[in-house]
């Protein structure tokens, strides 16, 4: 009879090599998305397709099924914490996820999704909502089958999609977490409307030129740690950073000459995601806790490099004179406090991916509580546009003008994607609590980022939460390093110890 | 009992999903040689490591040489003509390839070339023979053995190790035009060199812009035909034209300010290759003839573009001016038929890659007898530096400095590239012999040039050569398009024709 370390080794092995495959796709769709020229599209898709049918091939395998089954039967991997056993846990946990849905429905979702993200497109140019109606009621059915078919140990559907991007993490929770944090918030954003000091964002829109912000951006992506050894920078219709393995971690942006703080911030929020994977654990690389702990956990480092960091006085004390330098003609006369001032301009607005940082979590609850109520059927996706325009009326005190305003700005539930949008908030709310735990143990971060002093950040994250990959689900890691479970308290502190001097409250 | 069209049918899907797996690794070795950071290496030599053995292994799979052997039984495949026919040669030729070698004897190669480059490397900087001498030396008995796996009909090594580059191809018959070739070039090179008239390539170091540059040898490839909708041009250190698939060819290059022969006629060159890929019949692709029908076939249509097109009075009498207003710093004041024999300049030199249009062949067959005389085990590679010097000086009239100048200087060798080097000068044969069957049919080609008119060229290609993928072998293909066999003559006749007015002969 094989021995417990030679079934995990063939478990890890069998592992390695999907990882391995898998990455090739993902740099497939890094260069569909940056180089990719437009007659090649269908080729892409065709050797995408290919890709993925294998690597889940491989991961439904029923040999892998048994290695797991016979390993947990075992039950002799160490100790609670040994990361073998959190292999073992993940393995279970992907495993599960990919037999249990029918492959009926796996290619259904496939199909209905990639026709109606046409449909949303067209629904959102034109503002027509009955466009993508019909397309949103089969995908919120098709989610629900799903839920089903995954099972939901509390009755509780909602569960079973968020878990899927969020491992562990449970609706309840996540609910009261973000009741607390909204009843905090509301009263924040009425505050910085009703206050007479009002940032001049006009600065923001002078003329910026291209090369110069990607020197500008390259250098500040350097500074906070981003290794370009290691990693790249490219242009891309929708910025984003793909891991694609050890080594080779790349980010993009899109410039607009005319807006500053789109590819500069752009640029550090997706550098934070590139920090993450660059300080992941070589050697756990294809193995199931290799990788980032969640999207929750991975957003805590890309919005804390974005705002905790970079919409920092102190960080603009370090960089605002090689701003100036850089941007002579839009920021000559302009001094370092108008700019902080305008880089944080807090306002309610329709469209949730231009949001402000402190309105930006009031976008999400809003979708986080129509999601939930479709999925259980509370909510006919008839109803959504009038839903969506009633609760910003009542959160954000402003009623969409349309839906590609209102509730067809999202590419997400086009993409079958539901149970995504809570995982934004949950990385602004561990970020904090990060944040505030790294200042604990560090000191006065904001005398080091007014030095140009990151390493220690960084340096901190990478021993605490990067390097452990998904050894702990994101609930787990949180408590473990901050010595708390995860609470709304911190982001409030943060957001109001910054606000409340910038808008004299 | 399945039916033939069953049979057949299965062959072409697992055909189609090996090309496709294939393909993925094509685009990730593009990225490797243009985008990769050098952190990534090592996990892309993983990722290619890992799609090469999964295609192998479906190539070589038992039931693909079951359906071979089956549908070969049968032969009730249609006509000798049939492009089923077609597929099926194809297929158990690339089949017995795969499979006839021992993987111990593949591994083998693959581990010895690999540590040889770097060796080669070495040697080539130190210009340092014995640093390669060991390495050759085995990477000699490995082809020869490789060769005795694969099998010769004639007894004669050689025809297997050139088969895998130019199918069908015979050493005798490679041998006899390259000795008529090779009795005509001489003594025109030696004209040429007793020539007064003396091209002033100064003029060619002065300074081009890199984006000047760029623009208009982008400009130069879309005019002859090169489609970017379906393509793109990047930087790498040493150009290629890769075609990932349908809709996606790829062509890259490198600028240097001061040469402006070495990007444009670059471009032109990859840009033929494009052309030939962009020109393969699309609803062939991933089937065994969807490919191009060999790399001399290949050359030939790079060399067309770069050499007969792009070198011709007729290209520069459309060009001229636009390459005067690009480049006003080098060009105002230079008449187009000084800049004409500036491109045109003819003499022996040591390097083949910088070769010109005329001595290049003269390189090509010292390699190829060189190669000959190793595989058969006539010329111990201790002596390939002596013999491969009195052969430049005999052909060419000139003795290497160095062995960096002389046998180190290419790659090919060190890659266990063997049987490789003769399709480069088959290419330019078989370029001029299409060229004199395109005059034939379309006219006057220089007075189309000459109007910036290259589609009757571009689209007589395509219907002759480039859509028939490899449904014909290269010695047919010819013979068919031109009505005779592969003669040195049209070359011949082309060179005299051009360069012996330049040199006023």
């Amino acid at each position: 009879m094989a021995s417990t370390n030679e079934l995990y080794g063939e478990l890890l092995s069998r592992w390695r090599k999907a990882t391995l495959l898998a990455s090739c796709s993902s740099q497939l769709s890094w260069d569909e998305q940056t180089y990719l020229p437009p007659g090649g599209a269908e080729h892409r898709a065709e050797q995408l397709g290919l890709l993925a049918g294998m690597v889940h091939e491989l991961l439904t395998s029923p040999r892998l099924g048994e290695l797991i089954g016979e390993l947990q039967q075992r039950g002799d991997l160490g100790e609670p914490d040994d990361p073998r056993r959190a292999n073992l846990r993940e393995a279970r946990r992907r495993y599960d996820r990919a037999t249990k849905l029918p492959t009926r429905l796996v290619e259904e979702i496939s199909r209905v999704t990639s026709l109606a993200q046409h449909n949303w497109v067209e629904a959102r140019k034109n503002s027509h909502f009955e466009t993508f109606r019909p397309w949103l009621e089969r995908i919120v059915a098709l989610k629900r089958e799903e839920a089903a078919a995954l099972g939901h140990g509390d009755g509780v559907p909602y569960d079973a999609l968020l878990d899927d991007y969020e491992p562990g993490a449970k609706t309840a929770d996540v609910a009261r977490v973000f009741a607390g944090l909204r009843k905090d918030l509301v009263p924040l954003v009425q505050a910085i409307r009703n206050s007479s000091t009002r940032p001049n964002v006009s600065i923001l829109s002078r003329r910026y030129p291209k090369d110069a912000q990607g020197t500008f951006a390259r250098a500040a992506a350097a500074a906070i740690g981003f290794r370009f050894d290691e990693g790249r920078l490219d242009e891309s219709a929708h910025p984003f950073c793909t891991g694609i393995g050890p080594g080779d971690c790349r980010l993009t942006t899109r410039y607009d000459e005319r807006h500053f703080p789109g590819a500069f911030f752009g640029v550090l929020h997706e550098a934070g995601h590139g920090i993450y994977e660059q300080g992941l654990d070589r050697t756990a690389y294809g193995t199931p806790i290799g990788d980032a702990a969640s999207l929750g956990v991975h957003e805590s480092q890309s919005r804390m490099w974005e705002n905790f960091v970079g919409r920092s006085r102190a960080f603009w004390t370090h960089f605002y004179p090689q701003a100036q330098s850089t941007f002579p003609e839009a920021l000559d006369g302009v001094g370092k406090d108008d700019f902080y001032g305008a880089i944080n301009d807090v306002r309610p607005s329709f469209i949730r991916v231009e949001a402000d940082e402190v309105t930006y979590n009031l976008h999400i609850m809003i979708r986080f509580e129509l999601e939930q109520r479709l999925i259980a059927g509370d909510l006919p996706p008839a109803d959504v546009p009038a839903v969506w325009n009633a609760a910003y009326a009542e959160v954000l005190g402003i009623t969409p003008p349309n839906d590609a305003q209102g509730c067809l700005q999202d590419i997400h539930w086009s993409g079958g994607l539901l149970g995504y949008f809570p995982t934004y908030a949950l990385g602004n709310m561990y970020a904090a609590q990060l944040f505030e735990a790294a200042r604990r143990s560090l000191g006065d971060l904001d005398a080091l980022f007014a030095k140009g002093e990151f390493t220690p950040l960084r340096g901190w994250l990478n021993a605490n939460v990067h390097r452990f990959g998904r050894q702990f689900v994101p609930s787990r890691l949180i408590e473990r390093i901050t010595g708390a479970p995860l609470s709304h308290r911190p982001l409030v502190a943060q957001l109001k110890a910054k606000f409340e001097p910038i808008y004299r409250l």
